[in-house]
């Protein structure tokens, strides 16, 4: 597995390694659910979210991995939709998704707050009787046990029912499944190149945790990697900076918000701006990996201003919401519509120019 | 990151690295547990599940990780439920568990069989009516929607969850988290010790799929790995055998479980006898990463024959199950009762020493 770093371009990238199967269908079903969204006028967000693996074994079963539960994307996407966006969903396999994200195996599984009526939670359950053939009584016939939602439960999940159903109603999400990072740069091209269409319109929200680092196929081991002849020796090559085509090539136009998750504040607000000034994109959205539930920092050009010697100028603005006066606000809801504000004036400077 | 590998026994391993925060707290209720159990002459049985991290920092953003979404475990904790079992299930943080496996938020997302009545899925929710003064109708006064379970759900549905809440009822099933190898390791012995007062009740099941490799706390780097210093090197040592101190120091006369998965075939079987030999536990299962939904091989020493050299001789029973014939089928059901039957008889052997 040791052998010289090659360096990757996005075009060399592409060049050699191979797309995921099952390419061709999902970019058929994201070209058809933009030009319907095309036809009814909204604009479209593609939101990204959980992380990448990155395969050392052709047979996997090894695997580097990028820590996301996907509460960002997931929550987010939320927002977006209530914001009367359509959205593209595009995540890591078996992270959180959209409304299902509330009732999380782990932290409020929904097993326990259905209940069965008609049968005490020790015996199991009657055996099927015949259907009911008396005379209508004040309650209705029932001859198998009911399932029920436990009262204290019900009104949010109502809520968040309603809020699916509506979503599906509408057709107003569509999503998109991924588990490596090869996967997920093959889509995320795909997808941009299919959404430029929409021109000023689509809005790109970078929010899944990306690896720096991928093991080429040329490299890779066929089989499981075998213990019992000492340490592990890694070398992964860098994954190619694809802010820079898709900003330059993939997309025409697009409301590019790209994520930094640092662990060390005092590199958060430097390498945004540097990510800002090598690529070009609209807004780099900064967050500290203990903190990012409750602030985050929009670094972001200085709309029409210069310095003395004709760069860009930058500014920070940062979101914080307090949790201990209100422990069920989510920082999502305050960044999209910080986002959404600012992506209607792009969509109107595009008119006006 | 790049220094010496370090060869670390089990005891040189606890000395050197740090238990996780929760692990008393754990062990306090594993504890009670196992007591309430012992008190009701029940056999106990613990199942490991999932995968494991190896973080490759400190404030973790990187990991490596073994691919591995719990089914084995999970599916094999609510068989031995079902066959009187206590279950001290120790998983991977969201992982698959018992029973809530059926409802996968990518696979079988419980919101898509919950309908509301009384409005149309595009509608939002009435707003809140008084409750009715009107004399009782046919029909019991609703001021409320409904959540209902769409009908051809439901007898799956009330199936599981008879035997989630029984199993609920009768406090038979223990839960325990884990994230990192090292949270495993250290969960895994405190809770063999505790599990050894009842001897060769107790029953180990190792269906974790656990690192074969760590980085020591040591070697760790502080913060997020930068990129854009080349390509990335991690070096890694071998986590310690600790079926030999598991069979020898931790439990008494347990029956041990152990799982190999391997991607080559041809080292399935010569892999499994290699383990028996060396650590002297009761099975090894062996499965093909491809093929280990319909087929595993139960290895394990021949009883009361030993080769014209006095060493142990192994022999190995295939379980197969037919997929094509009955897709609901799941092979943990076979696994589960042949290995209740061979753990019945280790019971009873003991019984009549």
């Amino acid at each position: 597995m040791s052998s010289e770093p090659i360096s990757f371009s996005a075009e060399s990238y592409f060049a050699t390694q191979l797309p995921p199967p099952t390419l061709e269908h999902d970019i058929a079903g994201v070209r058809s659910f933009i030009s319907r969204q095309q036809a009814s006028g909204r604009n479209v967000v593609l939101v990204t979210s959980g992380g990448t693996t990155v395969p050392l074994e052709l047979n996997v079963v090894r695997f580097l991995d990028n820590f996301s539960a996907g509460t960002r994307g997931a929550t987010s996407a939320e927002y977006f939709l209530k914001s009367g966006y359509a959205v593209i969903f595009m995540h890591r396999q078996f992270s959180l998704q959209p409304f299902s994200r509330h009732y999380s195996h782990s932290t409020n599984p929904f097993l326990d707050f259905l209940e069965i009526d008609g049968i005490s939670s020790t015996s199991s359950p009657p055996s099927e009787s015949p259907p009911s053939e008396s005379p209508p009584s004040e309650s209705p016939p029932s001859s198998d046990p009911q399932i029920t939602v436990t009262p204290s439960k019900r009104t949010h999940l109502l809520q968040v029912l309603t809020a699916y159903k509506q979503v599906h109603a509408s057709e107003t999400l569509h999503t998109l499944t991924f588990v490596t990072v090869n996967d997920y740069l093959w889509l995320l091209r795909a997808v941009s190149q299919e959404l430029s269409v929409l021109n000023r319109k689509a809005m790109y929200y970078l929010a899944a945790a990306v690896s720096d680092f991928f093991l080429p196929r040329q490299k890779m081991s066929e089989h499981k990697i075998q213990s019992g002849k000492g340490s592990l020796h890694i070398e992964m090559d860098q994954v190619p900076k694809i802010l820079k085509p898709m900003v330059d090539e993939w997309t025409r136009n697009g409301y590019i918000v790209s994520f930094k998750l640092e662990t060390d504040p005092a590199l958060l607000i430097p390498k945004a701006r540097t990510s800002l000034e090598r690529y070009g994109h609209q807004v780099v959205i900064g967050n500290d990996l203990n903190r990012r539930k409750f602030e985050v920092v929009f670094v972001e050009r200085k709309t029409k201003t210069k310095n003395a010697s004709g760069q860009d100028e930058f500014e920070e603005n940062w979101l914080k919401i307090d949790l201990s006066k209100d422990k069920e606000k989510e920082i999502e809801e305050d960044i999209v519509r910080e986002l959404v504000k600012r992506h209607e004036d792009w969509v109107r400077g595009g008119v006006l120019n």
